[in-house]
Order: C-alpha cells, then structure tokens, then sequence
C-alpha cells in the first residue's frame, strides 16, 4: 500500500489497552474502522472500537482473520510476539515495521543501536551472569541500574545496585532473564520527544516534554519543558535521525536525559506514548492522531502547540480524586475505563491547560 | 438518581449519528459505558460504543432492553416519540427531561414558551390551512417564512414567501402538516450560545459564536463572535432563563439573531447542537463531556475557552476535499464514518485553531 486509506477503511490495533483505546478513538475522528487483537476481555479498547478479536497472540487463525478484516496492522505495544509479526506481516502492512520492533524489544540491541547511530547513551553492558555482573560494575562503577533486557515496563524488572554487595540481590530480580548493567547518569532533569515519521519519510516533532516519574512510573509530563533552544533543536534532530535510520511509520517515544554534557537517550517506544498524553489538549491534532496518520499514510500534521499543558497520570487509588477532579471546572479527564483498580495501575490522566503556547 | 454516576456505568443514547457517536466518545473519555438506540444499521455512534440495540423506537421490549442496560438516558435529536418517552422514563433517568422534548419539538409550543418567558422572538402564527395563512400574511406581512410545526431540520419542511402569490405553494410545501408562519427579521448576523445546566441547577455556557448557513445547512461557525459586551451577557442571562425554566439537564443549543434592537431568539434545540462543535478544540471540555458531565450528575465545566477556533462542516461532496484538508498541517478533522457521501449530508466537520483565546 501506497496509497492513503480512504476513510471507511479498518486499522487493524494489537494491544487493547488505554494507548489502543486513544488509537481507536482518533482513528474513528479520520472516519476510520478499527478492530483490536487483545486476549484479555472487556479490555479498555474494545469499549470505543468496531471488532474485538479475543484471542492469544499464538493463535495463528486468529490472526489470520485479524488481518483479513484490518488494512494496515498497528499496535500499542513493543512485546509483539515475532511469531505473530511471521503471520501477519506477508498479509497487511504492519506499521511501524519489524526493525522498530526487533531494536526496541531488547534494551541491549537498542543501545548498541543508539551508539552505532553515534547518539550518547548511558554506559552498558550485557549481564547473563555474576561474573558478567562483577565486570560490568568494576568496568562502569556504581551506582547503576541491572534491567531485564526484554519485556520491561514501568520501572518492571529493573533492579538498583548502590554497593557492591547489592550484585546478588539484583541478579536475583532478574529471575534467570538475561539483562543489562546501565552506568548511573547525572542529569538535571527528563524529557521526551514524541516524533512522527510519515510513509514518505517526513518528519514532525511535537515539542519535548518534561516527565517526573515516581516510583519508575511516570507521574507528569509538563510542556513547554526546561530547555535551551539549542538543546530543544539537539533533542529534534536526534530524535529525526533514529526515525530515520528504521525507516519508521508512526509515532515513537524518545525519552531524553538533560546533562551539562548534553543529551543523552534513555529509551525509545516505538509507539504513543504516556510522555505524549498532553497533546490531547495542547495541539489540534494529537500524537494519537498522528500514529494513525502516519500508518494510513496520510500527510502528517505540523505538530504545533496552541496551549501549555500539565499532564498528571492517575494511578491506582488517584481514581479516588476523580470526583473531585471533576469539580476543578476546566481540567480535561481521560480515563480508561478499567474495572479494577490496582496499584501501580494507570487508570487515567487529567491534561491542565496552563495558558496559551 | 442525585448521586453522579461513577466511572464504569452506562449512558444510554437514544439516535446513532454523529452527536451520538461524539456524545459517546466523550462519555468513554469519563470511564463511562455507552449504549446507542438507533433503528438504523452500522450508524456512526456504533463504531465507538460499547452497544448498539438497533431496533425501532415503536419496540417496546426492545426499549426496556435498552433502559434495562443504561444507568441513565440521554438523546441526540429531539424527534423522540412520546410513546418511547412512557415506556423508557419510569424505568430510568431520561435527561434533558420531557418538557424540554415537548417544547422543542413543536416550533410553536417552542415559540410561545420563548414569549411567555419575555424573550423576543419573530412575529409568528399558527398556520393550519389557507385561510390562517392569508390571514397571517395580512397582520404579519411579507416576507416570511412558513415552516412545519414538527420534525423539521437542516431547512427541511420550509418555504420562504416574498409575494402574496407564493402562498398556495407553500401550503403545499408542508404536505398537509400544521404550519407556523414565521415573520421576517433584519438581522445582521446569527450567533447560538451553547449552554449546559447540571442536575443542581448550576449553569455554565461556552462563548457565542456567529453561524453562516448556506442552503438552510450549517456552514461555518466562528468564535468569538461579533458581540458586544452587553450582547454577550444578554445572550448567556436569556440563555440561563430558558434552561431554568424547563428544569433542564444537559446542553442545549440556542440559536439567536443580532439585531439593532437587540436579540431575538430563533430556535433552540435540546440536545448538543453543530455550532458548539468548535469546543472540540477551542475548550479542555467540550460540548459533548459537559453534556455526559450534566446528565450524569457530575459538576459542569466553566466553559472557558484556551483557543479561536473556525469550524466549518464538510457536507455531501466536501468529503472530496479530505486529502486537501489533512494537507493543511494543522486543522482538526471530525469525520462520522458515514458509508455512503449524499448530497446535504453531513460527513464531518474541520475545526482550525486560529489564535489564543
């Protein structure tokens, strides 16, 4: 496919969480379909889609018939099964495409790759046992952070290592996993770039934002974030030149470090993502927007601001704050929909327009 | 029902076109579930609700089925039969409340409400057969416009009379239908207020904006709209009369002339209306929210706007200009996932931001 999707035509999402579900709801504002492959039921997605295919991502008919009713095949999440990629590839265009994906599902493939594209990154080192852990902390010093280097999320199987003695204690988080031994950076502060690449390989940026996580989950994203224009330019291009060097369609995630030294990468998603969440009230067209803009190969919007934005995850009990959340007059909620609160559960986010861009 | 729904109950929404599939999405924005009643097959409110009971509104089991789903009732076009209203309103909470339908659903019932609550509207008569007409063009004169008391929209069911000769075709333009011949006014432009009252009686409007029509059929509107400051208050002030006086829950449309001698009321309409769909992307909560946030008990938004903002709606043909539009860079496009492009038919609208607010 070359061609842009018509509306009317279906996009095929795997994932039905609350990325899927903000998916779902922007493709529909292009007049699009969507169908979403997602195992679990009553998932937040499928409430705001066209089709819910409840099935395993190992249930090859089942995804043979996702791709027959999708165009083109998205997803909200890096830990697609390649043995589904097998499928579904040869029948519809999956976007963004397998590199993206290969690259991002190992945090130790993804470095080296940040490093092969000469951009800076925390010191690595792999670690698939203690006498690779015992190097890598007398080579890169401590403190520093051992990662499972697949299937990470939110602060998930990552362990901190503060003095030597911390080594066996950490291994031991890694439940057998092969992992990764990522050197301590001083930094000043976080941001993100949540970056577009179109079908024909135009890029737009939405202009960084500043996270703060608590806990390893993110707590707010505030835009404008503190950067000098010369580092808002750096945090542009390198986000332009990893887009580039994929060949990626859609939106990705690119979480930055600020140092004195510079910038330096701390992950990239291959995805919306949550540091993207404030452009739902800060721009006309939203990054969830531009996702599906991209893999239907539409031109892609400017990515211009209008407001300044404050957005707040609500996690866990925070649900408890919705009432009054509700009565603050002029914040925006987005909540996802779930049934069950759990902490550490993102259950929604309320974006606080702070006046005009 | 005084206690606001929680996230996770149901809205049910009586009609599946576009303000329901938007009321929908923004009720999923608040955690919510939606149901849609709607007789008609793959509407544009399906593609993005939880349920779709497509059944006609004289199917009373299918009705209770309905109302036996939702945790509250809400429409999107003021057309419902009085006879759905009996089977559905001692079941569960229909909101806006019956005496809103019932004035609104008559233009001139609506019309002597809008002059018993001292608000100036056009010169008007009832208009059953000739003899009523030649006597209305006698004592309100020419030019006028004769119109079906019911079930009109988008300029259905009227003919405008500039000559005395014009009335024997005008009577046959209302095919039978009791009629209200309306007087001409001198306006220099049309602007509506779109305003929300909540379940406690606190009101909240979003600034006027000035309407074009072409055709009968919106075609722009704009905000802010031409208005002085005493205009302004006058409009929110007649607009919070009305909305007290019917006890009214929800957002209603109240569309009104400007005129050298003030402003004089020309229809409202008792659900979410076309010329407030610029707080899509000129407020953090728009029209549809603050309509979810009425009826289910919640607190109202302030109505503030961040942003200008010009929507323009894409009728029949104008979906041709989609490509161009996408092209733009930077407007919002609302598409309804309509199958099929009919002449006059609405297919979406584009919202551009065009400056702080």
């Amino acid at each position: 496919m070359t061609e842009p999707l018509a509306p009317g035509a279906t996009i095929g999402i795997l994932g039905g969480g609350q990325l899927g579900r903000m998916l779902s709801v922007a493709a529909a504002r292009l007049g699009f379909r969507t169908c979403i492959f997602e195992p679990g039921g009553d998932c937040p997605a499928s409430h705001v889609a066209n089709n819910h295919f409840r099935s395993e991502y190992e249930d090859a008919d089942a995804l043979r018939d996702f791709a027959a009713a999708a165009d083109v095949i998205t997803y909200e999440f890096e830990n697609i099964p390649t043995s589904a990629l097998d499928i579904l590839e040869p029948l519809k265009p999956v976007r963004p495409g397998r590199n993206a994906l290969r690259v991002s599902q190992d945090r130790l493939v993804e470095k080296a790759f940040l490093t092969d594209l000469g951009l800076a990154t925390a010191p690595f080192a792999a670690v698939d046992d203690a006498v690779d852990l015992a190097q890598s902390i007398d080579e890169i010093g401590l403190p520093a952070i051992l990662k499972t280097r697949r299937f990470g999320y939110d602060g998930k199987g990552q362990a901190r290592l503060r003095a030597p003695g911390d080594a066996e204690g950490a291994l031991a988080a890694m439940q057998g996993a092969s992992a990764i031994y990522e050197g301590f950076i001083e930094f000043s502060h976080e941001v993100s770039v949540i970056a577009a690449r179109g079908l024909g390989g135009d890029v737009a940026c939405f202009d960084p934002g500043e996270n703060v996580h608590e806990g390893g989950i993110l707590r707010t994203t505030t835009v404008p974030a503190r950067l000098g224009a010369a580092q808002r330019a750096d945090a542009v291009l390198l986000a332009a030149k990893i887009l580039n060097k994929l060949d990626y369609v859609g939106v990705m995630g690119v979480e930055l470090f600020v140092t004195p030294g510079g910038l330096i990468v701390n992950e990239i998603a291959p995805r919306v993502h949550n540091s993207g969440h404030w452009t739902q009230n800060g721009c006309a067209v939203d990054q969830f927007e531009q996702h599906i803009r991209a893999v239907a190969g539409w031109p892609l919007a400017d990515g211009a601001r209008h407001s300044n934005v404050v957005m707040e995850n609500l996690i866990g009990d925070d649900m408890d704050r919705v009432p009054a959340l509700a009565r603050e007059g002029n914040a925006a909620l987005h909540l996802y929909g779930k049934a069950e609160v759990k902490p550490g559960r993102k259950m929604g986010h309320v974006n606080r327009v702070t006046g005009p861009a």
